[in-house]
């Protein structure tokens, strides 16, 4: 019943997560728990809605001028410009629930009127100079993950995809660990070359350290410029503390940063340009820390708690614990921790039965993950303290066997939210990050807004831990109201968004403000630190042609909210 | 022969870097070092210049309208502002060199036309308002330690003294591991109050982790402001990696960032506050993280390399090493180390000779200092894996003893300077940060150009390490040309700061860019990046009031160099 096929020029083409080739269907156990939870019915599964398997059809036709076209042309290349329907809407959307809701609609809200593919720097500097001068509207576009209308080009223009010929590692320094690389390359290519690379020093290749779940399909300009985090950044910390220095292309001229570890020389440049996601400039080359590549020395553990307060108390102490960081830490709450035993065939086992019996009860019993990189003695005394705190707060070990499942899954899982949308589910995630003190209160809050709605299944986990607080994630799953797919959906939305701020939540821990969340950004930062943004992209980008139509709120003429 | 005693509202009073009533002077050995290094006399140790030990004599009135000091008055109440000569003058400078050198020629610039002492945010609102509107410089002050010219008001106006009333802590969370404290604070106040808090949780009080050489007469809001570094700053980062959000006073308005522990909501706020270095706004608090104070797990260490070479492979791949971070390692280059040994009568000990005959021979061989904080366990484990380093570069360990003696000299050595300057001679420091590819050509080319001065002493360390690169810290003594005092140190000053941006070095590591770099900055970051900060400024601060006259070059009508 679930959609192998489509054609590779059809809406599903684009709204497919990830790989239109990779499909990760829902297993049996989760169809039946489906069916349960949302009151799904077999005919629903025979009748597949809003599917997006039509082909693409653009009617809006591009509107630069015959001049500028050849202009732009003239830069890069006939070969690296490209006007047709189907690339043009590719560019137009990013890939959260409501991008992929429009396309199975068939809409195509705001295309580019052109997608270029530039060649090296000294490209991006021409073709930024050109539409800075015609105001013609400029949007970097990389691995299109963006869960934030992030690549949206709202008023077209060009969307300036990096993808094809700025996706290369240019240095790696082993004597600094660091690599020069840039920004349109993606995760696992980066990786491998890192991992390949022979260090006579270390005995080794590197490792980038950063591995989001949106990894295989996302590029390392947008983890930079959106301050991304991945799984592992317990240890390795998030992109922003990785990044030493950077090249970015503004109207105003190249901005280049400086390979310091760090330095006293005023404000600091690159956590300027970081989270400004393309509305300050275009970044071409980036400088990053490397770390030994050494996948042998990875410890993993995991823990069972009789709740969600042990489990936060275990995962707050560990990170208190001056003994070095975990590369990863990932707390599920009871009803993400039960969903998972069902998923995984572990309700009503024997293992299951005895857990219940020692009081670590479904409903309540928590879940942590973890898993450790680096040297291989400091793995394990890591592993030895966390058992020692997990042992004060009522734990309960389960081994590597755990972290083994769902580090092969960390990457699929959202690949089968567009099974669930062909039945109608909504399946989308909001997150957030707060202090230690407050943890417990913005998941309450948030837990019980979601919860309000009727047959909602909500998991929240905390898997980016700090020694002063944690983020939280909340994944929801909720049938839509037929024939009001897109209101439905965002009043759900922007009522979790409200909540997350209203409990003194950050409006993002790591997906970003983009153009979705910049309606609460202005009241988020406050109006003076508003302001400045402002006065900066004034200064870079006075035109506004980079990134225009909402980022950040920069150039809305009224906040919506 | 050295000088015990002076008035209290002398010059020496002023320039008496930290405390007026802590003498330190020269030892013997050091004594004998001096006359032998520098070819001084008994008869200059007999003759002492340009001491100023004469009263204080402010020439300069106050330029401020009486409208302007009474609207000023009803502030703040009239026991909070200070026209005194004396205390106009003590506001007139911070604490380098030629600050020190100009108030012994009894020369005092720029005074502030009024000392003002806020009791709060609130009257710091109303100041920076009334200034804003009356065009009034407003210079923020609270320890004076510049060594930038930081706090110079060049063009007068008011010095905000935060140290009086605003130097306190306002909250400690013992959950999310915070402290809530004003800019006013010094030091040792800041760090007794942490360590005195009990908190049963973790079953001791707490420590700031930030100890920089100034850290008994420096103020937090001085630390954060120009992205200070302490001497642990290895295990516990810069300061930069420890704010987690503050309020600050702006002519726009206030700006008040949150207590996340990480985000991804656009440019990072605090990281352009750090850095402007009182021209973006006034801080009035800030929060910072904190750490268990356990200073029983204190492990020592160190080790003699038989050069720098082997020193800094060492000190890098222990950075490198994956197993957490010492709190300190601080590597002395061959001249800083062979000082070291006879200024603690090492010289020519059997020891010495001992370590002779192994190859450590002086001229060559340098010392390298480590300890750890933090987790016991952990400590032993960076003990034992930077011993298996060190003995890879053929390391010959000295266990605790030296560390225990850079310990009890680490605040009181610069407090010598003072009677270096009795008898003409330079004593003075500047610094640099680069990555680890590139730290030994920065350290030949600076010591290259130091090093051409005639009777010159030069000792050099690397003080702060990161997996990336490290610091240079080059201390420098020289005989001053007589009569000719400013423009022979100033000469030679830049000639050092020249050579270190020529090779690549960071214009600052620590100190900050203040007044005294200004002239070199807007090259050092690029003309874009420079404009940018600019348009920040005229946005926060359009009537150029705070901390005017060349700070960060913001507000100079023309770079001097």
């Amino acid at each position: 019943m679930w959609i192998e096929k489509f054609s590779p020029t059809s809406y599903r083409s684009i709204f497919k997560w990830g790989n239109p080739r990779a499909f990760h269907h829902p297993d049996d156990r989760l169809l039946s728990f489906i069916k349960e939870a949302f009151g799904v019915t077999e005919n629903d599964l025979e009748n597949l809605r809003l599917t997006g398997t039509d082909e693409v059809k653009l009617t809006k036709k591009p509107k630069l001028s015959d001049t500028d076209t050849k202009k732009i042309i003239a830069v890069v290349g006939k070969e690296n410009v490209d006007v047709s329907g189907y690339e043009r809407a590719r560019h137009a959307v990013g890939c959260t629930y409501l991008d992929a809701m429009r396309l199975r609609m068939g809409e195509i809200a705001h295309p580019p009127d052109l997608v270029v593919y530039p060649r090296n720097e000294a490209d991006v500097v021409k073709l930024v100079d050109y539409c800075a001068k015609k105001k013609i509207p400029v949007t970097p576009f990389a691995g299109r993950s963006s869960v934030t209308f992030g690549v949206e080009p709202i008023n077209g223009g060009i969307s300036l995809d990096l993808t094809r010929h700025m996706n290369k590692v240019l240095e790696i320094d082993e004597t600094s660990f660091t690599v020069k690389v840039q920004p349109g390359m993606f995760g696992p290519a980066f990786e491998k070359v890192l991992n390949e690379y022979r260090s006579d020093r270390i005995g080794s290749g590197f490792t980038c350290g950063h591995f989001p779940q949106s990894f295989e399909y996302s590029c390392v300009g947008g983890w930079v410029m959106t301050r991304g985090a991945g799984g592992q950044s317990t240890g390795y910390g998030k992109i922003e503390h990785m990044v030493i220095c950077m090249r970015v292309v503004t109207p105003k001229g190249v901005i280049e940063t400086k390979k310091f570890p760090a330095d006293a020389i005023g404000p600091d440049i690159d956590q300027i340009l970081m989270g400004s996601e393309g509305a300050y400039g275009v970044m071409t080359e980036c400088t990053m820390k490397i770390w030994p590549y050494r996948p042998e020395n990875r410890k993993m553990f995991s823990w069972f708690f009789k709740d969600w307060d042990e489990g936060l108390a275990a995962m707050r102490e560990i990170m208190q614990g001056e003994f070095g960081f975990p590369s990863m830490l990932r707390l599920s709450d009871a009803e993400e921790t039960d969903i998972a035993m069902k998923l995984q065939g572990m309700e009503g086992s024997a293992a299951d039965k005895l857990l219940s019996l020692l009081g670590y009860k479904p409903g309540r019993r928590v879940l942590l993950l973890g898993s450790t990189e680096g040297d291989k003695d400091h793995g394990k005394l890591i592993v030895r303290k966390a058992r020692k705190i997990a042992r004060g707060h009522s734990g309960f070990p389960l081994g590597a066997i755990a972290v083994k499942g769902y580090w092969k899954r960390r990457y699929n899982d959202p690949y089968m939210r567009e099974d669930l949308m062909d039945i109608g589910i909504i399946s989308d995630t909001l997150e957030t990050a707060c202090s230690w003190d407050n943890i417990k209160h913005v998941w309450a809050d948030v837990r019980k807004v979601i919860k309000k709605r009727p047959r909602t299944v909500l998991m929240v986990h905390a898997s980016h831990a700090y020694p002063t607080g944690a983020n939280l994630y909340f994944i929801f799953l909720s049938p839509v109201k037929r024939g009001k797919e897109i209101e439905d959906y965002t009043q759900f939305q922007h009522a979790i968004i409200d909540a997350i701020v209203k409990a003194g939540g950050s409006l993002s821990h790591h997906h970003g403000i983009g153009k979705l969340f910049a309606p609460w950004y202005e009241a988020h930062v406050g109006p003076v630190a508003f302001g400045m943004l402002k006065a900066i992209k004034e200064y870079l980008d006075p035109g506004y042609i980079l990134n225009p139509g909402g980022t950040l709120g920069l150039d809305a003429k009224k906040s919506k909210k």
